[in-house]
């Protein structure tokens, strides 16, 4: 399971300042799983493992099938929390360049994400390498309505049926949304594609464990039972009412604790490539969960150890603003033994028949001491490995200890309403009906503003 | 030229607070021009792109055409500096999906990068999808002993003698080091390989328009030409002592101000996935050269309209505590109209006929007046369009204002003496002889931190 480490947590905050959390901590945890006050609306995904695993798979698995066969290359339209996860968990189960890996080393289809920005030059590339390739699409929203992912949509959509006929680019496309309403919703009725439901009291930023993530990641041949089975482990691990007993409950005691001393921002560390996307996923559902009413940690990432030589002086020796919370594999996917290589003379000859993954071990251990003797918290998750199970541990640990966190800071951990503001503006300046005097306000103040 | 647009850049902070720091920034500018008290060590960069054109690209393109024709693909390795400013330029000039497009359409071979991590995972996933190619060698490391790289080009190296012998393997490996000290400089005179020496004034960080960037650029088929003239274009116009005229000396002004208004936190983000290379450089630039003494900014990038969608939400309504960089491209490099679609009903139907270039433009305006509505401190960077001569400029912009940027806040911008707190734990971890009491020590507090 998950395991949190404090042994380098304490500067300027001290394990009583964490422990005299413990009762409001366990109070918001009683709260969500009697689903009382705050946690009314939005934890439809406290027990969606073990429900769904009781469910089973099935339809999912079989549509997932059905995919594979059908497509070379899959694309998912989505933005947010319809993306972010299913980036996260692609990254982490499966290798590096895994577009380009023959057919039957990849497993599964390519597997490309649209709909995630506005470019176009970035559509016009995607475009590009579907070229010649049998294309299916999975698009994600659960309004049916988000500007991006429809945009995007509309595009991959067109071209679908100038390549290969309405008929057959209704068969290629999967739609994943609201379960009775919305566009996409009456899109996938009248077109006959096939469809999942996205539940309604669960919110993007926590729907990698619906269709939303298992079935591009099923299309992808990620092991999604055992995904379930790890998120499953943790629903049960982490329901014990007892700060010692349960990481999310601690970190979410110690992360706030942190925050009440001052610390504003928290940096995620990760120390393999692979679990870059899981760190995107991370940014998204503590900083939309926390970042509300002036308040919450400002969520960063560092890809250690490159990151080192670009954020490392800054955590270093910068403003002690900060605390770390390094994400540690134990078991990482490979090792690697060193090489012996002559005429080199740089000082590393003595490395030759060590693993490279015994280095970067203690790289995390230098990083933390060094970081900690510079006065900067560091906290440790550890996660046994680099699988399909552990990676539903850790989707798991971190969407309770964030429901936790935020109950702890005083925000209602479920909303988004800051995200409303910019689209208001965009639905204004693109000339929507009824929003002609907000258009005419905005225009007026960007020439005001010239000054 | 660069452009900053500072209309939106008042909350918290005025015109007054900027323009006081006139004097400051222009005494900061003259030393820097004339080599004076902080500017004397590191400032190699300042007309490094009138020089490099003056004195001629070609041994440098020579040897590029070689690489070309020798390899499929080419394998950079280097960390931090030795590797940002290539990666940005690479994303910025080339289409996405660079390495999956057929060689033609490429214009050059297949570019990867290695050495900026420790991770056997993600060298071995690289060494899967070397398999079968002619590969090339392109080591860029300035003491020659630096970990990251030093291990990888062991595995690196070690592959391609195995694959090819070492004679070919040295016709295949380009070294890109101090002139005349260190382990691979050694390593090159005595395999004969071809090499470049790093100036020894110019900084990592610094370092994208010496060889270390300009090599694989233009092995890439990258036009290096035109992005070192742009480069000299900001070199001269920048020469200019008055902050109304100089976008750097502005940025720097402006910028510290804000820091002086109580801003931690600087959020640089982008609406063209082709600048988050360049953003990531931009990142190691600012929080390298300032972060220290417990001062700086602190550097964070984010990918818009995705970003929205995920750190939106804290931007909009989170602490007060940073400000926001808009990086504008004017014209990009794609518009793609969107199609007609019957039967979506999603509300978007009048944007048909429309350039998605378009909306992404007005999205821009919608979140810097929302952000802006919500208290964030907004300055827009913009440049003409996404080719190599703008980014010359943007690269000279940003290395310019840093540097004035980081005297105005009373530290060396050219040094990163807290990078070495980190490595030297790594060095006594790693069993460097002369460092057993410091790995004791070490291990040591491992053990009592336990508690």
């Amino acid at each position: 399971m998950v395991a949190l480490d404090l042994r380098f947590a304490a500067p300027g905050v001290t394990e009583a300042d964490w422990r005299a959390l413990e009762p409001e901590v366990l109070t918001a945890q009683q709260q969500l799983f009697n689903g009382e006050g705050w946690a009314q609306g939005g934890s439809g995904w406290l027990h969606l493992p073990s429900a769904t695993l009781r469910q089973g798979l099935d339809s999912l698995c079989t549509v997932a099938d059905e995919l594979r066969a059908q497509a070379d290359a899959v694309v998912v339209v989505g933005v947010g929390g319809s993306s972010l996860g299913t980036q996260a968990a692609l990254a982490w189960c499966k290798p590096a360049y895994y577009n380009q890996l023959p057919a039957r080393e990849r497993g599964g289809p390519e597997l490309y994400f649209a709909g995630h920005s506005l470019s176009a030059a970035a559509l016009r590339d995607l475009l590009r390498v579907l070229q010649g390739k049998r294309v299916g699409l999975l698009v994600v929203s659960k309004s049916g309505a988000t500007t991006e992912p429809a945009l995007a949509f509309r595009v991959l959509w067109s071209w679908l049926v100038t390549h290969v006929g309405q008929a057959e680019a209704c068969r290629r496309t999967v739609v994943i949304t609201d379960a009775a309403t919305g566009a996409l919703r009456r899109f996938a009725t009248e077109h006959g594609c096939r469809s999942f439901a996205i539940p309604a009291d669960v919110g993007g930023r926590y729907s990698v464990l619906t269709p939303v993530g298992l079935l591009p990641l099923a299309v992808a041949g990620v092991d999604v039972q055992q995904l379930l089975q790890g998120a499953a482990d943790a629903e049960s691990a982490l329901a014990v009412p007892r700060l010692d007993d349960n990481p999310s409950c601690l970190y979410a005691a110690v992360r706030n604790a942190l925050y009440r001393k001052g610390k504003c921002i928290e940096l995620l560390a990760y120390y393999e490539p692979a679990a870059a996307g899981l760190a995107e996923w991370w940014k998204q559902l503590f900083g939309e969960s926390e970042g509300k009413e002036g308040k919450g940690l400002f969520p960063a990432v560092a890809g250690y150890t490159a990151d080192l030589h670009a954020l490392g002086q800054y955590v270093q020796e910068g403003r002690r603003l900060l605390f770390e919370t390094l994400l540690h594999i134990a078991s990482p996917r490979s090792g690697l033994a060193l090489p012996t290589v002559t005429g080199l003379s740089d000082g590393w000859d003595d490395l030759a028949g060590r693993s490279l993954g015994w280095v970067n071990e203690l790289a995390l251990l230098a990083t933390e001491v060094a970081h900690w003797e510079g006065g900067v918290p560091c906290l440790r998750v550890t996660v046994p490995d680099q699988s399909e199970r552990s990676l539903g541990q850790l989707f798991y640990f971190f969407e309770l200890a964030c429901a936790l966190s935020g109950r702890l800071l005083g925000v209602n951990p479920f909303d988004q309403p800051g995200v409303e503001a910019y689209k208001r503006n965009l639905y204004a300046l693109l000339g929507q009906r009824g929003r002609e005097a907000e258009r005419d306000r905005l225009w007026a103040m960007w020439a005001a503003a010239q000054g």
